[in-house]
């Protein structure tokens, strides 16, 4: 049965029902029709909570797909059978490649959220009131150059791009501005994915409304042509960059198809931004429930880590356990089988596959965490794979629980909950990875040499001239985010399983004033997709009493 | 007192109270927050409805300003006010002019829809599915070409241009697909403002989903090398356009400040496009109520001309009573008088001006549908002036009523509200201004000479040869839509008043057989507005407890 199916086939309970079962009255959440509402700020990033929190990653992606969704809805599920009072907190998913190839970001098969539809589709508005927000910005600075320019904004130093949530190649290189002298002034430009503007990180790490503009004023759109950084403040215009984002600011609340109440609010990318859903999302789940669980993009090296270094400094709290999901397919990819041998049993490789995940348990463990590992089962496992993968990780002192979620839902998981429970009543002093002063090389060093496992560091020269820079404007001390790819602890994506003695090359910095972090760029990062030949779109249907098929 | 300050010191009514009131029951809704809806379709276009129905319009627009969304508003409390079941419906604003020059488009002072802000910014989506869906679309045509271009579309005749709802100047031609091999195919383009995507005016004029599905199927998007027309059916992705609208198709319901109940939904410009909201939004309030108020954009010579010809058609109901709202102001601005001098009374200048108001009472009487005149008061308005327009109007055997709608509200056009009641009962049989198979240069003809005043039309080249190859297509029976400057009876802006013996050129045609209509542009057309000098987001804050102000 396709995910859509099991989704439309389930019973939802009514999102005030969702709502009280977690102690929200009515007046303190805004409905967005019968399934959906948002909920009215009732903390800021200084509420003081006492939930726990539960930190779900996974080891690097391949392409036989790991399942950390998945994996977080059915353990929250699992939580409510042990009556738990319990909130899963995650990130929005992007339409561009819901409409691409990727599908649906809600989970699959018995651990979804739902309306699965909605949330992939526009959700409550926040991608929108985003994609407008950041280009309203753009106009209005290509408007203010146009109108006489008295920032002197020098046009071809212009770094704040357009953004759409679609997956748009086309748009990538674009040159604006043409058509003669009452169409703007002509320049190069560009358009990213919304949820790669440095506003959705904004969002996500906003401690209140007060905050929030604050960054939006902070933001850096460009350089005047003495090389001088211009501010949205100084364009005049954080209001009302502020008001469009009034909403989008507030978590989204919907459930799971066992009913267990989930916040699903901010998707910033795991490569250029910090890749978690917001702070506010996180802190409101921490007050309303006992145990929350949230997840972090791509792998531990990426997500996780960015979990841990940007996050939580400004959350105010740290995991209380980190669960790490991997699965006996995606390990032997890591070991060398080619996807379509994924069927095959070959112990040989799964063990030669595990230190991919052996690398992420220490990292993790390295922040003093407790670790427990999700495997997520497949259909296509063995009893002597399932039991050589737990063995790996009892060898190094690490509990590794299987679980089917996507067959069992919740059912599927609560061997995996009991584990989660006992190891988040542990005593655990967390270890920062690095301290808020040290200077961008450093953090980018700790960062290669503890997570990655790498040697060391080589800056570009463009790298090299920026850091001079940064350093006379300040910005040399803000937390580093690293862009690499998601496939490889290294940064070349072909480099599976764990490698070692590898050099990190940092080719440029985008600085992200608003999110107050420093973004190093390692190779390209692609930060608008493109569609595939048949993209997902062309199989999708609309009847004629609004049912939609077709959606993954 | 601010508009905006008005709304907000209001106190509303629950949107589930409001709901009520007109027999919607709370499953028969799906909330958006506390005062805002949508409606789940109780309609179709072919629904039997008994409610009477008003189409407002207006003089030819002037910088003096003419409150036509103000006076339908006022005049809906005056109907509540006298115990009448009324509904108003009116189109969405579009985001761009907000925060550009124009302000919101939600009323003014006592006679405003609210919440006049959530109206005016992201409402209920409705916008934003729109902006999605339309460059879904581009973004699947791009690729189509990039992936092989089976359809073997020629990229310099694709006419599906990208869309945003801001004002962005420098949007308005653009050069896409640069940057190398794996960027797409190089080609020009451009962006329009959303509210002139082909896919708002497909959702105003869909009869129901069917019929939605059906229209975006027809949708031509360019051609191939062959020039033959290529639609979104041959692209396969009709279902995934038809879904991203699944909500947007529903109705908004909303309140005035006097809580009568407003119905606020879809809004495509009324130059190339109809100007009107949507038929389904207008079918529900003619079911719901016993009398719709509803409006057309810009003058009687474009909006309800469309509104007769184009809509009316599809809905399949034509207006009980047109009311033509005028003001002095405007009415000397067509004499001649310049704005800074429109304080002082002038009554030779607001006879010569009235021209323009006569025009368009003789225009819809030539639909064979009663006439008012709402005479919409402003304080600089002296006695004389007043009078003497009321006694023009009825020198021309039409009742003129003053209405202070601005300052007083619903009780401000009680005696306005008693007039439209009165003629509401008047027997009409609506008269058509051409037949649906006459041709498209009878139906122009028709339309330049019995609407707009003028002799004859003259066609450029482009216009003739396109004309030739419709006929081959057999697209030369459809509906025409003019594309004409919103300030003169003519196609050139500086004819106010009533202009004679003119020549209407026809420059272009535009297909839109997803609409089902044929745009006839006259000159140049404005599909992307810029932002002015001083934007008014430059005046916009959000307060640390989520409170807006300047918006206007």
């Amino acid at each position: 049965m396709k995910d859509i199916e099991i989704a439309q086939q389930n019973k939802m309970n009514k999102i005030t029902d969702v709502a009280e079962k977690i102690g929200l009255k009515p007046d303190e959440i805004e409905q967005y029709g019968t399934y959906k509402a948002k909920i009215k700020l009732p903390v800021t990033a200084k509420t003081k909570t006492k939930g726990k929190l539960i930190l779900v990653t996974a080891i690097n992606p391949t392409p036989a797909g790991e399942g950390k969704s998945t994996v977080t809805v059915g353990l929250g599920d699992a939580f409510s059978l042990l009556k738990k009072k319990v909130m899963i907190a995650l990130r929005e998913p992007s339409l561009g490649p819901v409409m691409g190839m990727k599908g649906g970001a809600t989970g699959g098969g018995f651990s979804q959220v739902v309306p699965m539809e909605d949330i992939n589709l526009h959700f409550t508005g926040d991608m929108h009131a985003l994609t407008t927000a950041n280009n309203t910005l753009a106009a209005l600075v290509d408007n203010h150059i146009y109108q006489g320019n008295k920032l002197h904004i020098d046009q071809r130093r212009v770094i704040w791009k357009r953004v759409l949530d679609i997956n748009d190649r086309a748009l990538r290189h674009v040159v604006i501005g043409i058509g003669g002298v009452t169409q703007g002034i002509p320049r190069e430009d560009g358009f990213d994915i919304t949820v790669a503007s440095e506003l959705m990180a904004i969002l996500c790490l906003a401690e209140d409304i007060a905050d929030l503009k604050k960054r939006i004023g902070q933001i850096v759109v460009g350089y005047t042509t003495a090389k001088e950084p211009v501010t949205v403040d100084q364009l005049g215009v954080t209001g009302a960059i502020a008001l469009l984002l009034k909403d989008a600011i507030k978590p989204n609340l919907v459930q799971t198809l066992a009913h267990t109440p989930a916040i699903i609010h901010g998707g910033p990318f795991a490569n250029i931004a910090h890749g978690c859903n917001s702070v506010l999302a996180t802190q409101t789940a921490l007050k309303l429930a006992d145990y929350t669980l949230t997840e972090a993009g791509f792998g531990a090296d990426l997500g996780a880590e960015k979990f841990m270094d940007i996050k939580t400094p400004v959350l105010g709290k740290t995991p209380d356990t980190v669960v790490i999901v991997a699965t006996v397919r995606a390990l032997k990819m890591h070991g060398g089988v080619a996807k379509n041998e994924l069927e095959e049993e070959n112990l040989a490789a799964l063990q030669k596959g595990y230190v991919n995940l052996q690398k992420h348990i220490a990292s993790m463990k390295r922040y003093n965490v407790p670790v427990v590992v999700a495997i997520n089962q497949f259909t296509s496992d063995t009893e002597a794979e399932l039991a050589k993968l737990q063995q790996l990780c009892a060898d190094d002192k690490t509990t590794a629980v299987v679980a089917d979620v996507w067959g069992k839902g919740g059912a599927g998981a609560v061997e995996l909950a009991k584990k989660v429970l006992e190891t988040c009543e542990q005593d655990n002093e967390f270890a920062p990875l690095y301290a808020a002063d040290d200077e961008l090389e450093t953090k980018i060093e700790k960062i290669v040499t503890e997570i990655y496992g790498g040697a060391k560091v080589e800056y570009g020269v463009k790298a090299k001239r920026q850091l001079k820079r940064f350093k006379e404007l300040g910005w040399d001390r803000l937390p580093v985010c690293m862009a690499k790819t998601q496939y490889s602890l290294s940064d070349n994506a072909k480099f599976l399983g764990a490698p070692k003695d590898f050099t990190i090359h940092v080719r440029e910095f985008m600085p992200k004033l608003g999110a107050q972090f420093i973004v190093a760029l390692t190779g390209n990062v692609l930060t608008m997709p493109g569609l595939p030949k048949v993209p997902a779109a062309n199989g999708m249907e609309l009847s004629d009493d609004g049912t939609i098929s077709g959606l993954y």
